[in-house]
């Protein structure tokens, strides 16, 4: 091709570009994951009402903080936390130079693969589990174990790597509320540690906008480097109340959306609801039990220790309106894997 | 003038503009305030060394991570800390609330302003000053109380607002990296409430950017509203170790870049200069008792309490290949309030 030509060429796409690009926009949709619905038109309007310079409710983009519950509202919770199941396997590959948790409780439950004796694990139980298996080493050292487990471990029902187990409609919420100014945080009850081992690659959030539960760390030299180790002591339960309090520790601003999906999100809701201005509450049903699972409010499942999201907090949810996500009716594909799906019915 | 002629005199102003940026970018100088030595040029190197994409030693954006302490490090800390003097000043202020305070040290001291009694407060003391000043209100509430006090006090010698009392060189520093991609942190022994009550007016930090020592805060309902109550309990102290504990906490990656200039700063110092690749270190000395103060190796003041920079501190700078700033050789202007300064001499 000759130089002019190669301009002419270049010309005739710049001239295309702007017809193609509104074409494209007018094609998109950002939620395309969703039905329509109330849940979906609620995050329209928000967004619509946060951006729009022209109206009242328009928010500068500095202040565009929206913050997500991760367990149970961004990937799957069932049957056990990822992180628990983390803990469980960690007790197994750790066992051969702990003789002593043979005759141990908890550890023994978790070595004889008890699992009526772990799902009635108590919450002292689960913190001797974190000490034995989160602790007693440096946060370096941890993130590589957790990227290590997370490259292997599979989901008991998926059959999947838990990573793949983001819900889809979630990351498009994420990915339009980035694209419209918002700076998003995930504000987890589970390990801020662990969370940040993929929270980058998996939802494109780096260290500094994941926000967690912690254990204390010391500052300590190790032959003649300095290291952050870990020790067997909480620091920080970012949960219920705990959840305002990380995001004021965190980010200093009160949030303008925020998800959740039990109990443990509750305060986080309240807390966005009580400023002023337009601001999103929603909370995950689930309600599912063909496509994830069904619990809750929408009880399927007996109730364990994870995904408590009891009538009451429907009740409460519908009186402070609060918006409910149906998993079952809002969301047209749950995971990726599945590939985008034309259908508004669960499989059967 | 006609649409014509406006036309016209934009089309000249449009086709003059490179030129004229071109010119000014040839003659800014980004660290104007500083004289030309061995502590502009380490800046200037290593500013380089990071954004040459052509480099070995090129950092991506996303990892460029810069830590300021702040008292004595941007702004002055002598004859005390502001917060120190805010919380004397609010002593007074809220005495007559409390008439018990006459008879009860450490506050029958500040009432009576017996400063020689207030300069040898123990720890316990200022825990006490702090409990009684720092907590028992919202953390908005809190915010509020500070601005107001920044609004009024000014330092003993400089009769000037404290923000005002910003080193221009380290405002220069800062902009400088933010200008080179760097994402800027301030990284204090101070309250973390305190300092971004004014960060984002005066260094341009968003509250997100601040990491400081912190009081307990616990998420009540007040009135019907929910309220972040501050508790007279300390929750993290940002200084020394907690330095990198509180970096990896709140940023979750390690410092390319991070200056101090006391001995709160030594573990930050260190574990940013043991991460990998290209690092800077810097520690600003206090050794201009005419332009501000002299203290630690350039002792010209009894050692208080604050300001620790002891003679071994500078031994170990110069062993561990850290940069010293020399307030009086290296800053050819303190504050911005006086002005550009074609002269490296302090003034008599």
């Amino acid at each position: 091709m000759t130089r002019m030509g190669r301009a002419g060429h270049l010309t005739v796409m710049l001239l295309a570009l702007p017809l193609a690009c509104a074409g494209a926009r007018a094609q998109s949709d950002p939620l395309a994951a969703w039905n329509d619905g109330p849940a979906k038109q609620s995050i329209l309007a928000f967004v619509k009402s946060v951006t729009d310079k022209t109206a009242a409710t328009y928010v500068a983009p500095e202040g565009r903080i929206a913050t997500f519950d991760q367990d149970g509202t961004l990937w799957v919770e069932h049957p056990a936390y990822a992180q628990a199941m983390f803990g469980l396997d960690r007790v197994h590959a750790l066992a051969s130079a702990h003789p002593e948790w043979k005759q141990e409780a908890p550890f023994n439950a978790i070595i004889e693969d008890n699992r009526e004796a772990i799902t009635k694990f108590s919450e002292a139980d689960w913190e001797k589990v974190v000490a034995a298996t989160h602790a007693g080493m440096s946060t370096d050292a941890f993130r590589e174990i957790v990227r290590q487990w997370l490259a292997t471990a599979t989901h008991p029902r998926f059959h999947r790597p838990y990573t793949e187990l983001v819900y889809e409609p979630m990351r498009e919420v994420m990915d339009f509320l980035r694209a419209s100014g918002f700076k998003v945080y995930i504000v987890t009850g589970g390990g801020q540690e662990f969370v940040r081992a993929y929270a980058e690659r998996v939802y494109g959030l780096p260290p500094e906008q994941v926000i967690g539960s912690s254990i204390l760390t010391k500052y300590q030299q190790q032959d003649g480097k300095p290291v952050l180790m870990r020790e067997p002591n909480i620091f920080f339960i970012d949960d219920q109340g705990g959840k305002p309090v990380g995001i004021n520790l965190f980010i200093g601003k009160r949030p303008y959306a925020a998800f959740g999906n039990s109990t443990g999100d509750r305060e986080m809701l309240e807390w966005t609801q009580a400023g002023a201005g337009p601001r999103l509450e929603m909370l995950v049903l689930h309600d599912d039990p063909s496509r994830e699972y069904a619990y809750g409010p929408a009880r399927a499942l007996p109730d364990t220790r994870v995904g408590t999201f009891p009538a009451a907090l429907d009740d409460e949810a519908k009186h402070k309106g609060w918006t409910v996500i149906s998993m079952k009716n809002d969301w047209k594909q749950i995971f990726a894997f599945e590939g985008p799906s034309g259908s508004s019915q669960p499989k059967p």
